[in-house]
């Protein structure tokens, strides 16, 4: 099975990327974690999208704030899909890590979830990876059942507690 | 090979999902086009969704404007990668469109790409598919090499253009 | 008398709700409150909407943060008139949410209150119920009166504060 | 049956409001237009909403741009139902218009619809005034079920337009 | 000399009157302050504009948050100047009350200061009532000596503290 | 009776001047223009703000867009009310102006008016000049009456022209 | 004498670029100019930012639009100055390509100026390079005096054009 | 070697500030820190900047926020390179300062940085310094492979933090 790759531009995005490793690790997903800056160390960064494909990795997942290039950084030495996660923390309540991470130029695309939204990157990934994973699949029908039935308990309480 | 299946909440957004499907048609990438608004035509855009795994759908590209909602209507209802393309034209040079697909609860993620970004959600769904499917990966990674040797040749005369 | 249903996305949401419930209690309406997300409960928020009217009520409520699809997505499956709150928490100090309620295609109109409005919401409701129930009416006036005085009490003391 | 009111704050406003006035004669809503500015003509705009359920009417819109105060003036002075229809041409794209229009304080709602949105605004008149009138409750029915067959006619021949 | 009349919206804008108001004592000038809601004491709110020069009030200022229409609601009832304080705390970090206050129609202008400037405000007050009161104008004059003064103090220390 | 002084950045906001202009011939109140910029000619702008009082001004209008400075650079200089009108054209649709002019630091107002709100700055400086001008009130409030008037004949026809 | 070498991201930015070789061309300052895009040629804007100190040049200029990671791709590559140019024609009326270019993170500056500020950009690189040119800094003087003088003739007719 | 100046426009910008002052002296780079606003004490800025050069400084670095003008001003005074560092604090999470030091007109730059980016200007400051001044280079660098060690080695060790 091909891993995810995970990219955090400054180790001060962990809480965001443990969401995303908590989904993957529940999933069974394989997956890699580094610390590349796009900015402070843009060698690896480079080197480790050129590499990924042959490296076994599927999809790249890049959380980054502020001016956030990564995910446009690893995108554009990879044709693997790209997963980035604008992180809140710079200016305008995270718009700028926002439209840095979405507004890419036509031929190099991001696909971009919500801010800090961790748990969406990774999930995303096992939505691509189960394209042709139908085990996987199967766990993430089973996770949305999971969800759903969540959401149903809550409201069986509900009135409750007003 | 699986299809990729565009719908669009308007046919005022056809602008930008031919230029998505100009891409898929240049990487030969099977596609079907629907007219369906979450809002005016809830029950088709959820049975869309539904069925896209077993219709044999890989992928579904979403465009939308204002209060986009229809990428994330579609993604609610299947774990197919759903991408969506935020369209401007709505308040705030199309923030409202950006912010109403991107910023999904956690559990349900859309990808979602620039603004008026057609070409770069086919790209995204191509390099999804290409994931299990080599022939489709060097049609990418020549496509890339095409963009550069353009971006080159402009480069090559520019200083005469100033 | 018809009921008022208020649907949150997320029990995150209950203290906004709970300003609603507060008010419509003042006011002697039922209601009925769920928990109903558009994303990962999609076919229980459709439920509801399209059996809302023969279930007796007259207006519903829907609040949700982030892409705040939840009022949208009722307002699509009824006729009866659909109020949206925006919750902050997302992105932009709650835009996204406000955007996402708001900016309804033309069509299906949503009545979009404050951010975090929860008991403006409920007044909303209580003045279109009121439209046919005069006793309910004089309630409202006289809540009016009540806040009228409020101010003025606060008006009388304002110079000893200073 | 009861009158829907429409007030714009200045003429230029006209054709927003016309939108609105095409789904009111659709309906057979009976309606009164008026030029009344919130700050150029303050008495006339409160005379109106002070009067306006002794005068027959059920629901009130309002349309005003930039700091548009109009919709909260008419609203602080009735119990009816006040719908806001933020206008473009102000600053930041009509942001101005909306935040003026929705961010009312804890008391006094405003009902808005999406910048510009005169349909929706007469159409979410329609179904307050339809929640005691059956008749109408048809007609907006059938005018959804309309509104799904344009779309579906628009899905059934767009592989064509591409 | 003439009084300056400050409004507020809602005894919650306290703290930033109070800025206002130390400024004006600070000068010696007459004032009074009455706490009334553009939308919940329209009456009020009215009648103190509408008789504010005869009253001996020279200069009014509106303090108010979220869609800020105090300033407007007076200024819209007098031929004074009337400044308005918007007030953070309702969306975007006080964007709605700066555009709801700011963006006045042409013939009815309200004078802005910054987001909860308070004492700002007072200071635009003095400065208009000095255009013909000497004796305020050199009082003006040594405030800004002594703030000038207080800023080169600043600046003289300025190195230890590094 | 004392001059307004009208100070634009640049010439090319002369049309948004003229509107300012034309309210003050109206309303037969002197007035001088001049084109200064805040950055180009600091010193001129400097000198012409330390010298308006004893030069016959009583008040000062300053327009320019982008990082708008004049006004407050005038506002540094001298006690007479400083008058700032944003101009679009910038970034953000004139939001870099509108927030470079009112954002004033406490110590020096800046009274701002609407983006591009010429005829208010002018109908604000006169408001302030006819604190002790009775004949200059009457004409002010003569103006609004026209005004009123103008509204009520736009209503008097408008259910014609639907 | 060191050149300053521009880098466009994209032939369409040859307008704001041309600005930018405008003025160097009057301060005789000598360029270089390519079209490099930080997402389709990759390596060859970092080489030419790995190479550009030993390559003769003394500051770098980079122009970009959207998700504007080219200033920054290119600072993560030399310790020679940075200046980067936000290209309007993105979303929100260029705030994307601004925030991409300005919210650097630590460690990595990038000299942004104003949206489609090509002459800035200029400016600013002969002042970094008039340092140790005193030739040059005559020249940005006299350049200076004849703006000032521009303003100062614009001035001198602004009243009769109103 | 050259000086480097900082002025702030209050001292409570002081911590942003003193990152600044902790890169230039980690770089020995003399600097002088000055406590001036371009509103309270326009003389003292003014001068400042009028006798940079032949003070012996090379680059100034301004910070401000709110209408955050002080760069804009220092710039008008002086053809040194002139830094801006936009410090939050006043609207809309920075952006008031942001747009009013980034957004100068033609003819007067200011090299901008990120919001409250003090590091960032001390960093750009000594790669211009570093222009003529190989020694500075070689420890600006050294300072960069610092850097990228301080990430690698965070890298090391992150796959164990999760």
């Amino acid at each position: 099975m091909r891993k995810v790759g995970i990219i955090m531009g400054s180790d001060s995005d962990l809480p965001i990327v443990a969401k995303a490793t908590d989904v993957l690790k529940s999933l069974e997903i394989p997956f890699e974690v580094h610390v590349y800056s796009a900015h402070r160390t843009p060698e690896e960064a480079r080197d480790f999208a050129l590499q990924a494909r042959e490296n076994g990795f599927g999809v790249i997942i890049a959380a980054a704030g502020m001016a956030a290039h990564l995910a446009g950084a690893l995108a554009a030495n990879t044709i693997l899909p790209v997963i980035g996660i604008p992180c809140k923390g710079g200016a305008l309540d995270g718009l700028d890590a926002l439209l840095s991470t979405v507004q890419m130029p036509s031929g190099i695309p991001v696909a971009t979830v919500a801010l800090n939204g961790g748990a969406n990157a990774a999930l995303l990934a096992a939505q691509m990876l189960a394209l042709e994973d139908e085990a996987l699949a199967e766990k993430l029908l089973s996770r949305r059942a999971a969800e759903k039935a969540a959401v149903l308990e809550k409201d069986a309480g509900i009135m409750e507690r007003l």
